[in-house]
């Protein structure tokens, strides 16, 4: 990794206000890492470097900032610098700026755009958001049918040079039909004076505008794809999406489904950026139902009062029943949801998830059954039938919290429900009432209560 | 997504066996779909089907297929089309296919490559597991720093058709030690005459062999790369990796994430691949620590017998109080978790993630503890200090779950252990014990048991 740059003696340059030679050592770095530099300068000294970087980085550098930081830039600048910037930037990179903006500074940047640059924003706007439309940009090569190599070369060199990405290259009839895909690959492979209708692959892996980002992140993933063209309803080639934000979409996925998986309302910004009142209000709206829920675990428990009023050991194991059911239960679901997330497990393998839980429940369950009941034979001699009754209870939780915990995401699946909800908080909360009622009833049968 | 070809059609094909216009058909398929077709056939009509896909096609093919079909086709070729397809695969996914099959098969597979690609597998195989080594292809551009752009394009269209990346190409020195990279982009921008020297760009961003796949896959996320370059401890560049492989690493280690934070031990297959014994030895370990660890619990419970001997309506209660600690802090633990894992939190955050934590569960907390008590207040009139017990454990439950939540995944990092193992279940496990305690403490107390 890139880390032998100094960050402490390129703070000191600019708390000395060494500013040229800061410049200098800076002209070294790659915009992540500048920018990276820039957001621990305070306030007044951000201005100052970033305006001393060339016109050229400094849109790069200005795209890899936070938002907060932006903004502190753009309420800094001219309206002739700002134009420049936002002309600078890629099309997707500014309008993630803008959907986290906030509207005064938004007008701003528009009105300093050229009329072309705010037509295309004002368009990626109004896709949905997490729709392929929101994450593409509109910078991509486009070539025609009828060009040979050489002119496909010359094309490139000539338009080319702030398009995203110039590897893979779209062709396209008059009315911007996409008709096939050339990568630089197939160019640089095939003699100068070959037809490009005669190269291009026809089979074009696509997406439409409008569907979910998940779908699209699912190609990239499938076919290793370096950019993906977006079509519209017309089949018309409108942008591409490319890998790099196509990374982005798979972790910020990946983050969500932790999120509602731990029984939370996923947030929009990263946690050390998230405010206090926000986590709150993600977090409350969950620990509230599943609180509501467990009352009926416990309305389950005032049912029973009367057995362990004779038996109070009774109540010494209910720990260890809850929590290994609702262990069990949350490593199948947990197995099941990630399974479906990145596509591996479907709707028609419920039988086979179902089978294969079954399975595993019943060796797991067997193998702490009999743990349990030996230490609870040591424990409490000449107990059997207390003993027996943990035992089997804790062996039938097992089964029926990994058959639960299998069979449940399947189903929020099948009703169109999201399946990450059907995670360790939620099956934790059914299993508890569950085990509880099979254990009790096991009680007053076999200990006569 | 191109899901416009017909699966049913082709089975219909190969099963009344009319292989020629099959084959027709699945060229117009891109190679994981064909391998996604090849997995649904039977045996002998695997081999049947693979045979007559042309010679480039099936080698990409192959890598596309799973471990089993890969031995099932291996075992059925002769050694000269063996010899064929590994010389045609790429080195990375060579080495991937010869980590899954079994000692005999892989034998056979190395004596029929030729030395050099078996002195490149063999060398690839070394690196530790889960390195950058290990994931690195051999196959990338090399130039040097006095050709001009020309003479790099002549050795690229000469050199480059099986290359795995050609778009970002490498210049080393006689001793093969990097100088630079100067992307494909860069070379269509410049005139032909310009020297490789002046234009490429020596800043270059690299792993070594050693390092792990985590942090490669770091500086991808961070750099938004299309390709890393892999040095020895020389300095000497040894392989490249590309961003599919990396896209694959980053979705590998997320799922290793949930697992672990849902108590299982990793498992190296999919779902549906892994049998049912390795699901339950993967499983078995930590419910049996978690199970022991409620014994625990159990044991506390058993300490206040005679306190809910007296009240037994106090056991009611106890669900609702675990499961809403239990929650509590395995949100705090989550989001901490993910956050580490993505690089957002790092350990010198720990006061700012305490602070934070504190100010979400006294909001929360309060809520939570209100509801309650307006709740329990209208259920059972006239017992206003069992009603206080009740919501003030909740509070403190609340307050010490999202503490505990928020300490032990970063005190886990701070000892080099693996912050994910601090995640739902052993926090639950945790919070149950000390919530209990605070619950019968206050009981006592405030109730005068």
């Amino acid at each position: 990794m890139q880390e032998n740059y100094n960050v402490e003696e390129l703070m000191e340059l600019a708390d000395s206000r060494q500013f040229r030679k800061l410049k200098d050592m800076l002209m070294e770095f790659n915009e992540v890492d500048i920018a990276a530099f820039i957001e621990a300068l305070d306030s007044e000294k951000t201005v100052v470097v970033f305006r001393m970087l060339p016109k050229g980085l400094a849109s790069d550098v200005f795209a890899c900032l936070e938002v907060e930081k932006q903004e502190h830039i753009i309420n800094s600048m001219t309206d002739h610098e700002l134009g420049t910037i936002v002309e600078d930037l890629f099309v997707d990179d500014a309008v993630d700026m803008l959907e986290e903006l906030p509207a005064s500074v938004v007008k701003r940047v528009l009105r300093n755009a050229t009329p072309d640059t705010r037509k295309l924003i004002n368009q990626f706007l109004n896709y949905p958001e997490n729709s392929a439309g929101s994450i593409m940009t509109a910078e991509y090569v486009g070539l025609k049918k009828n060009m040979t190599v050489m002119q496909a070369f010359d094309y490139i060199r000539l338009h080319g040079v702030d398009k995203e990405t110039i590897y893979t290259c779209y062709v396209m009839d008059a009315t911007r039909r996409l008709e096939g895909v050339v990568t630089v690959k197939d160019l640089l492979m095939n003699p100068y004076e070959v037809a490009i209708g005669d190269i291009m692959d026809t089979h074009v892996i696509k997406a439409v505008t409008t569907e979910d980002q998940e779908d699209v992140a699912d190609s990239f993933r499938k076919y290793g794809l370096l950019s993906l063209p977006v079509v519209d309803h017309e089949e018309r080639l409108v942008g591409i999406v490319t890998v790099d934000d196509v990374v982005d979409v798979m972790e910020q996925e990946a983050t969500e489904d932790f999120e509602k998986m731990a029984a939370m309302i996923p947030s929009e910004k990263p946690y050390l950026k998230t405010s206090v009142f926000q986590l709150a209000k993600n977090r409350i709206m969950w620990l509230l139902v599943l609180m509501i829920s467990s009352m009926v675990t416990g309305g389950i428990l005032a049912r029973y009062e009367s057995a362990f009023a004779v038996i109070p050991l009774l109540v010494t194991f209910i720990p260890m029943l809850t929590d290994t059911g609702g262990n069990a239960g949350s490593q199948s679901s947990t197995m099941i949801i990630r399974g479906m997330a990145v596509g591996e497990i479907v709707t028609k393998d419920f039988f086979r998830v179902i089978f294969k839980e079954l399975k595993v429940a019943i060796i797991v369950g067997v193998i702490l059954g009999i743990v349990n009941y030996i230490r609870l034979i040591i424990l409490y001699p000449g107990q059997e039938m207390l003993c027996l009754t943990v035992m089997l209870s804790l062996l039938i939780t097992v089964i029926v919290a990994k058959t639960i915990g299998g069979v449940l995401p399947i189903a929020a699946k099948v009703f169109h429900m999201d399946p990450a909800i059907m995670a360790a908080p939620l099956i934790t909360t059914i299993v508890d009432a569950v085990s509880l009622i099979i254990y009790f009833r096991l009680a007053c049968k076999l200990l006569g209560l």
